[in-house]
Order: C-alpha cells, then sequence, then structure tokens
C-alpha cells in the first residue's frame, strides 16, 4: 500500500518514538481536560457532570479489511463509532483515548494516516485526545478507543426509560452503511479477480460514505436540547434499527409497533439494495453501522419533532405483551429479530 | 489447551448472548458508580474528584504467550497494569471497560477463565467492571484494558514535579518479573524439545508470580496517604527502573543520581539472575513489568519514609546539567540509558 511512498520502519523510531511522534502536536483544548497526554493517566475535570465512559474494539479482518478502506478514513471512524456511545446517553464527548497494535508491515505514515484521521475526527467533533498505547502487534492492525465524556445528572438517557404510548424517533436514515459495505466487497471480488479493473464506485459516494466515513449524531443532541426535547431512551444504530429496538424494549420492559413505510432510507440506498436483490427495509433492520440516534419521546412532544428534517417517527412503544412488531407496507404483521451484526459468526461467513 | 474440557463454541451463543453470560453476575460496588454495563456508556459520578484515564492493549505474541500464560492470570494481570497506572497519579481506581477480541479456537471456557481473573482483581482491588467490547478476532486474542480512577485536586502527582534534592524511593523490589520470564521461557524451551519433560519451577514462586500474577501498589497509595507524604513526582514502574526514572528527569527537567547498592533486589530474583548469566542490576533497570510505583520526595520527608519496610530509597534528584547517572558499587558513574521493555522491537527479537 506504501510501497511508492517514503518508508519508515517503526523499529527505528522504537515505542517512545513512535509516540513522541505522533503525538507532539497534540494540544487539549476541551476545558475539561486538565492533564492529556504524556503522564501515566490522563487528567479529567467534569465538576457537577457525571463522567460517560465506552469503550469499543477495531480489528483487521472482522471490523475492516484494508484492501479497500482507506487508513484516514479507518482512524476517522474508529473515533465516530465511540463517540457516537456517548451521544447516545444525550451526552457530549469530550476527550478519546486512542490505541493501536501495529504489525510491522505498517511503516510510521501508514500509522500518521490513521492517526491524522483519529485527529480529523476528534478536532471536528471538538474531542481531546488524552492518552493511549501503542504496541507491536503479531498479525493484523488493532485498534481501541475509548471515548469519555460528560452530561447533567438529570440529562442522562438511558436505554431502560421507554414508557408506553411514547413516539420512536431515529435520525438521518438507515442501511447506507451496509449497502454502501456491500458495494465494496463486490468491487474488491472484482479487482482481485481481474487488478487491471478500476473499482466502479461512481454516483455512489453517499452510500460508500456511510460505510467508510460515518458521522457520529452531536448535532442531534445538540437539536434535541435546542428543541427542550430530553428523550425517555436513547441507543446510537450501531447492529442495525430491529437490534437497537429491541434493546430498547427489553431493558424497558415494552413492547413496540413500528411502521415499515416510516423507516428512512435514502433513496441511493433502496435502488442500490435492489441492485444487490436485497430488500432495502432489510439492510435498515439488520444491516448496522448507520450511527444514527434511535430514541423514544412522550407523545406530549410530537409538535416538536414534527417539523424537524432530519428526525423521523417510525412507530410506537407499547406494553410488553404486545410484541415487538414491524407492520409492513402490505400491512402484515412481523416480529422484530435481534439479527443484528454478530461480529462473533461474521468471521466464519467470510 | 481445553481439548479434556467441556468446551462450548462461542458462535452458538453469539455477541450478545457471550456479554450476557460474561457480564451477568457482575454487580458494581463502586459508589462513584451510577450505571455500569448494560447501556451505550457507563455513567460515573467522581463529585468534587477529578477523573483519571489509562488505557493498555494486551496482545497475544507481543505481551503474553499462551503456552505459559494461564488465562486467569492473563486476566488477572491484565487488570492490574492498568490499575497501577491510576495509583501511579496517587489516584484510586474505581472502574475498568475490559474489551476482548477473540479467534475462534477459543471455546466459551476459555473467556470465562480470562474473565474470572479480571473479576478476581476486580474484587480485590475494589473496582467496578463497567464496560468493554467483545469482538470475533481474525488472529490471536486481544485484550484492551481502560481504568478509571479519581483523585483530589490538591493530591494528583505528575511525573513532572520532582524538585532539586528530592529523595527517589521505590516501593518493593525489581527485576523479578524479567527474571520470571526467563525462567518461563528457558522452560517453554524445554518443553517444546521435549514435551514428556515437566516444567521445573520449584522454589521459584516469588518470581514466576512477579511476572504472571502482579500486584499493582494500592497498598502504597493508601501508606502514602496515611503517612501524609505527598510525593512531587511519580510513575510505576512499568519498562525498568532506568527508563522510568529518565521519564521523571525529562519531564521535571532534572538530573538524577541513584546507587547500585540502593536498588532493592529480592535474593531469588538475585540468584536466579546469575543462573542465566544475566547481571541483577540490569533486570532491574531494564527488565520491566514490576508495576512497583517509583516517587520522589522532599528531603524533609526522610523521617517518614526511613521506617517504611516497602519503600527504599535508592538515590536523589539533580540540577539536569548534572545527568542521569547510576553510582555502581565498584563507585563508577554509568550513565542511564533508556532501554525499556520496547514492544515495538520485541516481535523482531523473537
Amino acid at each position: 500500500m506504501f510501497d511508492n511512498k517514503e518508508r519508515t520502519n517503526l523499529e527505528e523510531l522504537g515505542e517512545f518514538g513512535l509516540i513522541d511522534h505522533l503525538t507532539k502536536s497534540i494540544i487539549p483544548n476541551e476545558k475539561s481536560t486538565i492533564k492529556g497526554i504524556g503522564d501515566d493517566a490522563a487528567v479529567l475535570d467534569f465538576a457537577d457532570k457525571k463522567t460517560l465512559i465506552s469503550t469499543d474494539l477495531l480489528l483487521e479482518g472482522i471490523h475492516f479489511d484494508l484492501r479497500y478502506v482507506p487508513l484516514k478514513h479507518l482512524g476517522y471512524k474508529a473515533v465516530q463509532v465511540n463517540l457516537s456511545d456517548i451521544y447516545a446517553m444525550n451526552g457530549i464527548a469530550s476527550q478519546i483515548t486512542f490505541s493501536i497494535g501495529l504489525s510491522s508491515k505498517f511503516p510510521l505514515e501508514a500509522v500518521e494516516e490513521i492517526y491524522e484521521g483519529a485527529l480529523i475526527a476528534c478536532k471536528k467533533y471538538n474531542v481531546d485526545l488524552v492518552g493511549g498505547d501503542t504496541s507491536a502487534s503479531a498479525q493484523g492492525l488493532v485498534i481501541s478507543v475509548t471515548s469519555i465524556g460528560y452530561v447533567d445528572q438529570s440529562k442522562v438517557v438511558y436505554r431502560n426509560g421507554a414508557k408506553e404510548g411514547d413516539l420512536i424517533c431515529v435520525s438521518g436514515d438507515l442501511g447506507g452503511a451496509y449497502v454502501g459495505l456491500q458495494l465494496l466487497e463486490r468491487e474488491k471480488k472484482i479487482f482481485l479477480d481481474n487488478p487491471n479493473i478500476q473499482p466502479d464506485l461512481e454516483g455512489k459516494d453517499y452510500i460508500v460514505e456511510r460505510q467508510l466515513k460515518p458521522e457520529a449524531r452531536r448535532d442531534i443532541v445538540e437539536l434535541l436540547a435546542e428543541k427542550d426535547i430530553l428523550p425517555n431512551s436513547m441507543i446510537d444504530v450501531s447492529d442495525g434499527l430491529a437490534s437497537e429496538i429491541l434493546h430498547i424494549c427489553k431493558q424497558s420492559d415494552k413492547g413496540c409497533k413500528i411502521y415499515e413505510e416510516k423507516i428512512p432510507i435514502d433513496p441511493m440506498t433502496y435502488d442500490t439494495a435492489f441492485e444487490f436483490g436485497l430488500d432495502p427495509t432489510v439492510c435498515a433492520l439488520s444491516g448496522g453501522e448507520d450511527y444514527e440516534l434511535l430514541f423514544t419521546i412522550p407523545q406530549s412532544d410530537y409538535d416538536k419533532v414534527k417539523g424537524l428534517l432530519d428526525i423521523t417517527v417510525i412507530g410506537h412503544i407499547t406494553e410488553p405483551s404486545a410484541g415487538c412488531d414491524m407492520i409492513s407496507k402490505s400491512n402484515k404483521v412481523h416480529p422484530l429479530i435481534a439479527q443484528g451484526w454478530n461480529s462473533l459468526k461474521k468471521k466464519e461467513e467470510d
């Protein structure tokens, strides 16, 4: 990947040299960061707010394929995936730690690209990179990110607070990241069969970007605050809409009814799903990696959301005995199934 | 490793099933844990304290060798290594997140052992496991731990606070973990050459345990508080004494003088180092993984530490132009070199 570029071997730098090199230009901006990189631990001050912590692993060959994921995008996405969890608590993300395990096939320039992507995400989302770990890896690339944020105790939104009659809302649109992945996988296969054929992703920018460069929905958290909406429950859509709704219903001990025709799906997602012989609704329900926010609000807040372009009401919360169902476009009742994005099964399917 | 035991394939459980199974008995005990496992992020309340965050990656084939590291010990050590960083800030560790990437060669029972070790460490150190991530791994075992703690702002001890004239102190003894590793590596080689020969670790429990089951020094943080000692600087000894002293001197813009004869080395470490043709002092200076605390205190606090069995004064801080030296037993001056435990070079040496 870097054969035609400058290569600096990581061994020449050593661990401390690499850390110094990667972090020398990082200056904390958040006022809650008292001490960032450079000591045994970061020191943070959340005053009277509560601290939020979330963490994710991204492993080569499971979560990403370096044959089509640019390294800078990978660093960017690794951060977004984590920030999304803080926003899903209705919190503000303020810091991350970024750890990376690298096999010797990666030159310094590759690591720099991953870090650059991570730092672009940090800058865009007003988040400080305050720590991490850098290690050799005996095999593939390993990324582990922990995100830290804060929230007023009275504003924390858990998964378990959904109330009967709540409206179920989702931000943005769904299924795009999954369909984008199908497209990238197809082009990879074509390329592997015949390396002279260049990938044909023309006109598919939106769904390719949904897969490679997702954006966590800080703006939705801000919009909800601005409109004075405090959801009763919230979760981010990382494993597909069905799985996330079922998490909320299970933890809130409620049922739900959602309407297929209401599920927001971008026209490009829709059309491309059909090209692949996929049902766009199934892509939205089980595809995952959309990193949208799914939340429930009291019916009395309907007037506050109905004019918001980026929020769609897709159903409502019911009593638990009613089950968790989707009403199809043909008015049939389908129980929701948590297929999710089962990364433990994924490997066998590959 | 688990051929003669019950094997439950992880694929049968799926990711959510595995997480439920591993975490169902985890109940938060720390009063700062408002919400632990089960939502998008953990919610923590540190009231008027500052929040501390540290993170580490442990990768198979780099940080551990499953041919001689028992899984339960591995889980235990992964937690200790992280707590040590919180104590090195003079803080109290209160929570961890524990992420694990597993190849399909691991049955559920193996994961349970790793978790069991982690939870034993959590219980012993009064730390809640509040989150994590569980994923398939295309290759080896990946563990990522983030530790969270708290501290009074007036009690935070950084690496950069050493003052000229400070006494340099270290807890416990050094070099044992490294010599223990040599012993385990030797027995592994003998076993690989002839699987009928059982490992001979008799009488070497202490140094084997230093390597396999280190203990982070919460007790030293408590002892310092009890004796009303607030160090000017502190770091934990993960990469070897020399590397850590140099971190303190570099960040404090100071020099140092340490005395070889003062470096605390256990007799078993000493004798076993000689068996391997190693200089015990070099093992202490460059071996690493001891997870002791290295700190500097004003000379006026000497009376407070001189009677403490588990703390040794090994030298003092000097003006920066004096350099960073060790005075040998034969009274020769040796500049300290940060060889450290360079995990980025380690792989090539293997």
